[in-house]
């Protein structure tokens, strides 16, 4: 078997166990009841950087201290890898560089080097930084770290599956986000070590089933923009795809409204913030339902680095798709009073309205005649369709816009 | 001393034991720098429930048991006093009437009959719901829950305080919101016992600093809408305001943006929600940074159950504030090209356009040139500043609309 062995992996337990937490693995009571299954939910978001990367990281580096004095360190990444370089290089002594494409996000930078890196932005995307960090390790005698494609990297990431079955030993399931395959490597060799009978299912996003075309010997996918940045890798590792062959019994693929309202449960309910990549193995559960009903399923979330905007919006669409902002387009007279009627019949029907917009340029009525657009906060489609209907009997024409 | 004693405190911890999370309090290592002091988090917003109010509801259930067959109980709430009180009502086998003002958001109103309570709408306000409770309790024989002036809810809240000093014995200094005063109130006979030297600290929202006047024996404030509806309390409790007195070393008040901008402190930093209420403590360590400078303090975050619409919109304005979102009106001519120019010169200042808007009606300027509202994301007002000097080298008229 290629790869860490499971003792590599109590290895690296050990190394890290004083600077990474181990984070609760705790029953989501109300989660296992929306899903119809026994839930238990791994927190590596509690980790400082906010990811699990920090374990991969911290054992490549303690590694490569024990074999002798460490130049410095460099690696591409604009995520959570180089977050967990930079805070465990920092707090070991060693130099590290990170690479990351111009145009990251200026936040990102920020935080990175404000762990104590070395930031260099140049290349227009992953693939263009790799060969300036090539470029840069062969000139100034750095050492590259792979983000997952490396035998240390993998045996830290699989620690959290050691923590998960020695908290909650009941388990006959895991559910692990894939992005380029380090964590779920490490986790299937772990887990299959300690019950060989547990099932392994890893998720990818749909825009990017890199490891299920791996697998298969097909091409990378084209890709996207998709929330799930984390898990969005076009190119597996060597690796990672031959252990994800051996061990992991299944991988499923999650759609990105699916990945969005995983987002908005954990917010909700368990009042936790998982980024995109975070919340897809959640999102896998309720996209899936057959595959997990009556397991005990443990469930990583993985991080929770998201762009607090994203955030925002993501609630936003979540709400109007659930039902629970009302959109409307009414034809009014353009005369004193007529909004002011439409909004004490919708809030004598409890609608909330937020947002009212006057169409004037696009309305199709005469110019006498002007068109609302408002938005308003409802219970759930029922009573969205309620209100609708009181409208129409109150002689207003109401459209419903296209949902988005 | 009025109130409950050390001994029931100690009791109420081994009534809830089994049914309420001891939380964990843990360390914010960035937040201690932000703040620069030492700071402790204790997460009551993991309870099953998302706030502390479990603690005292239970007890009081639990005590009215221990009294003899329950023939049912009664309480006034719109909030996590009501979620308290149905959870644990339920799993006791007790029947709970919670009565809510007519126009309770109807999320609360299902959030609480879900956990198996019967919720009655009546009432315009807490005041007029209060007579109902009351002629309900008389007509139909069920005993009243005061939602903190109460012995045996002040002792369940109490042991907010045991745990924190048990789990971080050497802090010297707690930071606690004040809304009826029942927290603070049994946490602070609770903290005092323990270690009479420690410092204790209750936090109200400007709006609302009900307890001030009530120490000073002047009305009840006026109020107004805040964020931190938990604490939006007219009328202290006569036994929580006499502990107060006896026990508590300072009061201080926070304002809505402070509050807003701890609640996005806890979402970024660690990735935790915490409603207005629940950020409030946070807020007086940001606001009166010289009170708490090289302390050991214990803040807590008392509860997470916000709106998430509320949430993204504070998300929105917080990002605002701070310069990380950049609004500009911009006069254009109304010819083609003129938009995609603007945002050429904008994307090459790194300035993401996230929104755009044009003015027709209200603009100055002659009917031929219009003017556009530009919103884009940046990183910091240093950006900002330099965005907007582009535009104005460019020829572009330039104006920043007040901050909100």
């Amino acid at each position: 078997m290629i790869g860490p062995s499971i003792e590599d992996i109590r290895g690296a337990a050990e190394v890290i166990k004083d600077a990474v937490l181990h984070t609760p693995c705790e029953y989501g009571q109300t989660l296992s009841q929306l899903a119809g299954t026994d839930l238990w939910v791994k927190f590596e978001n509690q980790q400082f950087t906010a990811s699990f990367k920090e374990r991969g990281a911290l054992n490549k580096l303690a590694w490569l201290q024990s074999q002798g004095s460490v130049p410095g360190v460099i690696t591409v990444s604009a995520g959570n890898h180089a977050q967990g370089v930079a805070y465990h290089a920092h707090r070991l002594g060693i130099d590290a560089t990170i690479v990351m494409p111009r145009h990251t996000p200026l936040n990102k930078v920020q935080m990175t080097s404000a762990l104590g890196a070395q930031v260099v932005l140049e290349g227009d995307d992953l693939e263009a930084a790799k060969l300036v960090a090539d470029r840069l390790a062969e000139k100034n005698g750095l050492i590259p770290i792979h983000p997952y494609d490396d035998a240390q990297v993998i045996a830290g990431q699989g620690t959290v599956a050691l923590e998960m079955l020695a908290d909650v030993p009941e388990l006959d399931c895991l559910v692990i986000p894939i992005g380029g395959g380090g964590l779920i490597a490490g986790m299937a060799i772990a887990a299959k070590a300690v019950n060989p009978t547990i099932q392994l299912i890893g998720v990818e996003a749909e825009l990017y089933p890199s490891m299920v075309n791996a697998l298969a010997g097909l091409p990378p996918t084209r890709g996207g923009l998709t929330v799930a940045e984390g898990i969005a890798v076009k190119k597996m590792g060597r690796l990672t795809t031959e252990i994800v062959r051996a061990l992991v019994d299944d991988i499923v693929t999650v759609g990105e409204p699916a990945i969005e309202r995983a987002v908005i449960r954990y917010l909700e309910i368990e009042k936790t913030v998982a980024e995109g990549a975070g919340a897809a193995a959640l999102a896998a559960i309720f996209a899936h339902p057959d595959a997990f009903k009556g397991k005990k399923v443990g469930v990583v979330l993985s991080g929770g680095n998201i762009d607090s905007r994203l955030l925002a919006s993501i609630i936003l669409r979540v709400l109007y798709r659930d039902g629970r902002i009302l959109r409307l387009e009414i034809d009014l007279s353009d005369v004193p009073g007529a909004l002011a009627d439409v909004a004490r019949i919708m809030g004598d029907a409890d609608a909330n309205i937020i947002e009212v917009a006057h169409q004037r340029i696009f309305s199709q009525l005469s110019a006498k005649g002007t068109e609302i657009e408002v938005v308003a906060e409802i219970r759930d489609g029922t009573h969205g369709d309620r209100v609708v209907t009181i409208l129409r009997d109150a002689g207003y024409a109401v459209r419903l816009p296209d949902h988005g």
